[in-house]
């Protein structure tokens, strides 16, 4: 299996997606396919791995710039050049840290869309209590119609089912309360919707319970999906910055935090955003995942993990079988 | 000063509203006016308080009703009779721990909106790293439009510098990234609108700034503000439990836990909402306090502190002033 790797779009720089690959191929056996400038990917991976290929591209697509005039304009690009081979033979899936922008409209016009799905989106996994949840669309889709929404919640489902391996998932909509009668115009279309869908769907669920697995598969759209990920990113690093503060106070409370710690590593380290690592881009035709863009090498070898699962399971055959 | 206690809407019942009114008059002078089952809420003074009037309603508007037909129907419930009550001279201020919707219905049909305000908000006090940022709308208009963000921002401004005493405070916009273009059509349209204020304006801010405190108030749809907030309440709440679990595990770490207990309370409790207990709601012409739905006493009491610092620093009348 051949995996396509943008080695730019990491904050920290080509070596996380190329380390990450290496800790990877400890783990599934895959042939990676490094996209960027090919004496630099060379010089990092200094003939540790045995069986590889570059693809050469010396621009990149950035954050601040306009997707769809960027992926025209720059033919040179990783994004551009590896969606390109993506769509021949033999080439698996693609990853990348880089703009969520820039990789929805790479797949959109290069891999172009499944027949009968109106929007990409994004789906990622949250860390809770107990169970899975899955949240889509947590960035691709800014202003979304009621049906992109419930494309979002079939195409959800077809994952969670094969991916996560969860029976008849529970699918319910992110809103400010749980009436019926609750919400903007397009939850309240959102929910009409759904409710005539064959889906597990058990109406409306409020954001506090998105992490306590209450429910196996949340859908909103994208900016609101992308505010409640990143508020609870910043809660986390809040309250450890806290946790820790509180510890290096006194010797009695280093003593404490000594005692403490291996425990509260053990409980809180399933917060930490490096072992998610990556989301599926799901509606397009190909396998893509987008890795976090602050991923450090752990976090980017899972996100290389879950994009094998995906592909191993034959998702998107099935998507397509669901919307047809 | 009369401040009018709506004794129903609390989740743990009016003992809720009258015992954190009591709490309340230890710290600040004022006459409560408590709206409700009189027998009951004489019951649960007993005598406790010497100067208080109450307005005998038997009827309350429930969260899962319509609140405009709630309110033009129920014309005996204690929002209905303490708004009416609240248009009479010599009562200064309303608080409530019942449905947002009721309220933001009897605050637009009763004591009426502010001349030049298109919509009503609620103005939500966040807890954060440093600093102080107040988050609204978070949670009265589902659908909003630029020009309602741009009153949200100006309120929000008149407030801060008034009852939190921030001297030109900074306004961000809650979006999905930090550049101009980012975001869906409104927050677009609302980047535009504010640039054109003379409000301290910075530009957009995503959700993980939130509760770092780097600006003073963040501008959002109440249905943006609302997911936000909820989150940010699931998540603490869940590390809460975890953090107790990690203690709980050994005794080893029950030792460490109580080394670090106090500490931990200290950094943490700002985190806690019942020390935030209210939130104004604004554009309307009288001082109305929404306190939070599963508020104890403590929090109850703030919220009432809360309210008489905004009357007392008159800023409905500095709100007039700035929307001339």
């Amino acid at each position: 299996m051949k995996i396509i790797v943008d080695t730019y779009g990491a904050d920290d720089g080509i070596e996380i997606p190329i380390e990450g690959t290496i800790e990877a191929l400890k783990e599934k056996d895959f042939i990676p396919v490094f996209v960027g400038d090919k004496e630099e990917i060379e010089n990092i991976i200094s003939q540790r791995i045995d069986i590889y290929e570059i693809i050469d591209a010396k621009d990149r697509i950035d954050n601040n710039e306009d997707p769809v005039r960027a992926i025209r304009k720059k033919k040179d690009s990783s994004l551009v050049k590896g969606f390109e081979k993506l769509n021949e033979d033999n080439y698996s899936g693609l990853i990348s840290a880089g703009s969520t922008g820039g990789l929805l409209a790479s797949g959109l016009f290069i891999s172009g869309r499944i027949e009968g799905v109106k929007r990409a989106c994004i789906a990622t996994s949250l860390p809770t209590f107990e169970n899975k949840t899955l949240l889509l669309d947590t960035g691709a889709n800014m202003d979304c119609k009621a049906e992109f929404l419930r494309d979002f919640a079939i195409m959800g489902s077809v994952f969670a089912k094969n991916v996560l391996h969860i029976d008849n998932p529970t699918v319910s909509l992110l809103n400010v309360g749980v009436e019926e009668h609750k919400g903007n115009k397009v939850s309240k279309e959102t929910y009409a919707l759904l409710k005539d869908t064959d889906l597990n769907f058990k109406g409306n669920i409020e954001a506090r319970d998105l992490f306590t697995g209450k429910t196996n598969i949340v859908i909103a759209d994208g900016f609101d999906g992308n505010i409640a990920i990143k508020t609870a990113e910043g809660i986390i690093s809040l309250l450890s910055k806290e946790i820790k503060n509180s510890i290096y106070k006194s010797l009695k409370t280093k003593i404490g935090g000594a005692l403490l710690k291996d425990s509260l590593k053990e409980n809180l380290s399933k917060y930490n955003t490096d072992d998610i690592g990556g989301a599926p881009l799901l509606g397009i035709n190909q396998y893509v995942y987008k890795a976090h863009g602050n991923s450090n090498k752990k976090a980017f070898k899972s996100a290389i993990l879950g994009l094998i699962d995906y592909i191993n399971t034959n998702t998107i055959e099935k998507i397509r079988g669901e919307l047809k």
